[in-house]
C-alpha cells in the first residue's frame, strides 16, 4: 500500500463526520441540503413518495447520492407493497417505483439503482424489505468503496503541486461518501500534492459556495471560492492544472452531462491548455446512447434564478431560463476516472474498452 | 431619416422616465444603483468627496456613467476651492481630483473625464463653477449622442431578427443616457429585427437581474435572464446570433476590458461561431496601452461573492477571489462599434484609423 492509498483512508476517517444518506432505524436519514452550510438537519423519509419529494427538491442531490437514495426509497416502497398487498407486493410496488424514477431526469444513477434493486426481487420469498435493503446497502457500500478506487487513479493522474478548479459539489454530499471530483482533491491534498483548490460558486443553487466550501474546509482543505464567469479569466491570469468535475450521465461515447457551466468551464479549459478530468463512477454511464446529444437535461423553475440566497433579486416582470445540466463533448474531455480504470481522451472505444459496453 | 432612426428617438423619449446621472439644483444627483430593482431611490452630492465614495461604493457604475459624475464631481471640487483658496482654487483642487480619480481602476472614463475638464482650468477667469458646469453638461450630452449614433450604427450591424445576449449592464444606467450595448438593443428593438434578447445575470453584482432586466422592462422589451455558465448552453441549444456587450477600457490593439465573465462569453461566442460585438464611446479607448495585458483590473471585496444583500450563502472560513473585469483578447472580437465608426475585426492599425492615436 503506497502512501497515497494510507492517505486516503485516514481522510476518509476524518470526513465521516456527516452522512449525507443513511439508513437508520427503519427509515431513510438525509441531511437536508437546502439548508446548508446555514443548518445542518436531518430528515426521517419513512416513504417512497417522501423520498421522491426530497429528490426532486433536492433535499439530497448529487448523481450517486440520488441513486443511493432511491435504492432506499425502493426498501421504503417495498415495505409498503408488502403491508398493503403481501404477496402482490411486486404489482402494488410499480406506482412508487414509476414516482421515484421520474423524481429527476438527468442523473442516469436514479434509473440505474432502480433497475438493480429490481433485479432483485424475482428471487425474494416472502416479505422483500430485508433482502432489498441488503442490496440498497450494497449499491451503498460499493458506492463508497468506488470513491476511494477513483481518489486514489484521479490523484495519481494529477501532476505534482496541482492548481485544480472544481464546480457545483461531487463530494461526500453527492455520492456514498468520499466524493468523485472532492474525492480526487481530498486524496490529492493528503498527498500534499495540491497548490490551490478553487471553486466555483455554481450558480444558480450555489452548490459551490454552500455545499464544497462546506466540505473540503471541514476536513481542513484550503478554498477559494470565485463567481463562475470567473473561471476563465483565473486559467489566465493565475495558472490551472486541472478542472476536476463529476457527472450527471455519460454517455457511450464519453459525451458528459453535469452541472450548467461544465461545458462553458471545458471550452475555457480547452483555449488555455488547461488538463479537464471527469470522475464518476460506472453506475452513471448511460451506454444506451449513443451521444450527449440525447440525454435530457433538466430544466427547473425560474425562481432558482431570479432569487438569490432565497430573496428576490431580479426586476420585477424578469423571466429565466434556467437548465441545470449542459453536455461536455468528449473532446473536451481529457480523461474520465472511473472505478474500473482511467478512459483518457474518451471516444466509444476507449469507454466500450473500460465501462463493458 | 430612415425608419431605424426615427425609433431610436421615439425609444430615447420612451426611456425618459429615470436618469441614472442628473446636474439638479446644483448638486449631483445620482440613482442608487445598490438599492434596484427594489427602491428606486436618488443620491444628492454636494462635494467630491461624496461622488467618489459613491464611484467607489458604486451607487454609480458603468464607465460613461462614472465619467460623466466624475465630471461633476469635479466642478463640486471646484466649487469648494473656490469657496477655500478664491483665485488659488486650481491648487486646491488637486486633492479632490486626485480622490476621484483613485475611486475605481479599470474604467478609464473616470481619468479622461478628469482630464478632459481639467484642460479648462487654464482658460478660466474667477470663479470656476459655471464653465465647468458647462463642460461636464458638454460631456454628458456628447455622451448620449454618442450612445445615439452607436445604437444606430450597431443595429445595422446586427443581421436581422436576430437573438441576441448580453453581459452586465451598458445600459442608460451606465452611460449618459441611451446605452451602449443597450442602446443598439433598443435600436434593434425598435425596429422589429430582436428576436430575443437573453441577459446573462452578472455575478457577483446581479447587474444584468438587476439592472438591465429592470432598464430593458421599462422599455417594454422583453428579456430572459439566465445564470452566467449557462451561455454556452444557450449558444449550443437554442441559437445566438451575436453577443453584444459595452467595455470599461480598450487598449490600442482592440484588446478589451469589461465585467468579469465577458472573457469567457467571447470564447463560448467563438466556439460556435456566435458574433461578438464591443459597444463603446471614443472615450473608453485607451491608446497609451498597446494591449490589454496593462490594464489594471479590479478586485473587489470578497463579501460581494461570499455574501448576499447582507447574509452569508457562503460555507463559513471561505475565502474569496473576486475580480470584477476581465480582457478580451481583441481576437475574439468581430466588431467594436463606436461614436466615429464600426471597427471590424479589431487590431492597433483598425483601431487607430477610427480612434485616431
Amino acid at each position: 500500500m503506497n502512501r497515497g492509498e494510507v492517505h486516503v483512508e485516514q481522510s476518509s476517517a476524518a470526513q465521516e463526520s456527516f452522512r449525507a444518506v443513511e439508513w437508520r432505524d427503519g427509515a431513510l436519514q438525509l441531511l437536508d441540503q437546502r439548508l446548508l452550510p446555514q443548518r445542518e438537519e436531518y430528515l426521517t423519509l419513512k416513504t417512497a413518495p417522501d423520498v421522491a419529494q426530497a429528490i426532486h427538491d433536492m433535499a439530497v442531490r448529487g448523481a450517486p447520492a440520488i441513486g443511493i437514495a432511491a435504492a432506499y426509497g425502493v426498501v421504503l416502497a417495498a415495505r409498503a407493497a408488502w403491508q398493503r398487498a403481501g404477496n402482490g407486493w411486486r404489482e402494488a410496488i410499480e406506482a412508487d417505483l414509476a414516482h421515484l424514477a421520474a423524481a429527476r431526469p438527468t442523473a442516469v444513477n436514479l434509473r440505474w439503482a432502480i433497475k438493480r434493486m429490481r433485479g432483485r426481487f424475482n428471487a425474494i420469498q416472502g416479505e422483500p424489505e430485508a433482502a432489498l435493503l441488503a442490496e440498497a446497502r450494497a449499491i451503498h457500500d460499493e458506492d463508497r468503496a468506488a470513491n476511494f478506487k477513483m481518489a486514489r487513479l484521479g490523484a495519481g493522474w494529477l501532476p505534482p503541486d496541482a492548481a485544480v478548479l472544481t464546480h457545483c459539489n461531487a463530494g461526500a454530499l453527492a455520492t456514498g461518501g468520499y466524493g468523485t471530483a472532492l474525492g480526487v482533491i481530498r486524496a490529492a491534498h493528503a498527498r500534499g500534492a495540491l497548490k490551490a483548490v478553487y471553486v466555483n460558486e455554481t450558480r444558480p443553487w450555489l452548490q459551490g459556495a454552500r455545499l464544497t466550501a462546506w466540505e473540503l474546509l471541514r476536513d481542513g482543505i484550503p478554498v477559494t471560492l470565485l463567481a463562475d464567469a470567473a473561471a476563465a479569466h483565473l486559467m489566465a491570469t493565475r495558472g490551472i492544472d486541472c478542472v476536476i468535475v463529476g457527472a450527471d450521465r455519460i454517455a457511450a461515447n464519453g459525451d458528459t452531462a453535469n452541472k450548467i457551466g461544465t461545458y462553458m468551464l471545458a471550452l475555457s479549459a480547452r483555449a488555455h491548455g488547461v488538463k479537464f478530468m471527469v470522475v464518476a463512477p460506472g453506475s452513471t454511464f448511460d451506454l444506451s446512447l449513443d451521444s450527449g446529444r440525447d440525454i435530457p437535461v433538466e430544466a427547473r423553475d425560474a425562481a432558482e434564478v431570479l432569487r438569490h440566497g432565497g430573496r428576490p433579486v431580479a426586476a420585477a416582470g424578469a423571466t429565466a431560463w434556467n437548465p441545470v445540466f449542459d453536455v461536455t463533448p468528449a473532446g473536451l474531455i481529457d480523461v474520465i476516472v472511473t472505478e474500473k480504470g482511467l478512459i483518457e481522451r474518451p471516444d466509444a472505444a476507449r469507454v466500450a474498452a473500460v465501462i463493458g459496453g
